[in-house]
């Protein structure tokens, strides 16, 4: 590595995912920062976390966090929901800024739902774990909260099955309840699901909002900024560099249209 | 552990497939060899195998033989097919015999298949790897081979959607261009499938023959006791040891359906 190179990876953005979902994220924030540099990693050897222990999310992700750190990032942000669940109220990594998905989509959805009840859709991981339901209680005592777990709305997506009667009658069979209620506030508690978006509305309505992790994260992000917790990047070094522990032409292929008009280099595997 | 233990552990036959599906396998040869003990692993935290590349397969599938081979076990048996991809043509791990699921699952077809073609489902990893044609056409040069990439069968399965309008839509999508060449021996390349055989048989017809990893598993471990190359356990001391990777309600309750009416003890967590 020349030190050019290391003086760049000492400026870049953390973020982890279970896979592939977690780069609409890293596109929204890096059009968001464009000055910033970011290095992401993906554990798709060892995806989907969504039905996996507690536990063994939490060994995976230290590994993870531990890796980034190596890479010298100056904030560290985890994408994935049921990742998440288990780093909640973790504010840093040894030293680190460390922000997750459940507190920063749990406030942007009381923002908007004006006291009506809120659907919180996620992998049976994070709903199992309850994590939005306690942290929008912590913020507001009376919340109506309805949460469901979607198992099959991560394969759909990993498969390219969206906007299909496939997907559409699978999630008439999750969303039903929701759709009789006539929730309108819905966190998409899952790095995937703003994938399905069409899909969602077309189920619940033109009319519901749809929480999405990457809007959030960027506002929390700012206020790193904006408080000095983090210091901006120079203009010119800019890099992103998208790390997996696996590397398929599948997922290849999945990563760069998730990415586009963001071009990225050759994937990089990492053996954790 | 105690002595009489460890003279248990020397006597058993190993199995491991990439998660639950493989108990399939253990319980149909529990039931046919009923003073065998076996020892099982299912890598529940790594699953599913079928949508990796070979490298990481053959890594974890190498860790996998590692431990079984330890626990002392006299023979070893691959359940998954993603995995028994990649070691294809290996007929002994450090001098134990290992038994694949693909060598004889295309001699069984082809006993049942006339000359008349045959179709193989399995996993993306299991039918990009063309495992199952190759060996086909070398046990007969002419087979007619048809071969269908069917991911989304393992998370129906995981998720019990099974006999179920989306199961059906999902299976009519899948195995259209088979029924419309009245294709009628088909190899279920992925020890999940078999969960899925009133749906298949909905779709393919009745008078289909689905070819299963069990039944043709106990052939040729019936071979392995006849030849001398195993021997037989002593009577009495049969155990069923099954250990996992990573433990959930949702999967311990999935391992006690598939095994009835043979009853297991808890699940032994194993860290890989």
């Amino acid at each position: 590595m020349t030190s050019s190179q290391e003086n760049k990876q000492a400026s870049s953005i953390g973020i982890f995912d279970s896979g592939l979902g977690g780069l609409t994220v890293l596109k929204d924030l890096a059009t968001r920062f464009p000055h910033e540099s970011f290095t992401y990693l993906g554990d798709i050897a060892r995806l989907p976390y969504g039905n996996k222990s507690p536990e063994t999310i939490k060994r995976y992700g230290l590994q993870i966090l531990r890796f980034l750190k190596d890479a010298n990032v100056k904030a560290l942000i985890i994408a994935c929901n049921s990742a998440s669940t288990v780093f909640l109220g973790q504010n840093d990594f040894e030293n680190i800024p460390l922000l997750n998905v459940i507190e920063p989509g749990s406030a942007a959805a009381l923002r908007v739902s004006n006291g009506e009840p809120i659907a919180v859709l996620g992998t049976s991981a994070t709903i199992n774990s309850h994590a939005y339901e306690k942290t929008l209680k912590e913020l507001n005592n009376n919340q109506k909260v309805i949460e469901k777990a979607c198992p099959l709305f991560v394969s759909l997506v990993e498969e390219g099955i969206v906007g299909d009667p496939i997907s559409f009658l699978i999630g008439e069979r999750y969303l039903k309840d929701i759709r009789d209620q006539k929730i309108k506030t819905v966190i998409l508690g899952c790095t995937h699901y703003p994938i399905l978006r069409d899909d969602l509305k077309q189920i619940l309505g033109d009319d519901v909002k749809l929480i999405e992790s990457g809007e959030v994260l960027g506002e929390r992000l700012h206020e790193l900024f904006a408080s000095g917790a983090i210091s901006r990047a120079e203009k010119g070094q800019r890099f992103i560099r998208v790390c997996t522990t696996d590397i398929t032409d599948h997922f290849e292929h999945l990563a760069r249209n998730l990415m586009k008009p963001i071009s990225i280099g050759p994937l990089e595997r990492v053996i954790l």
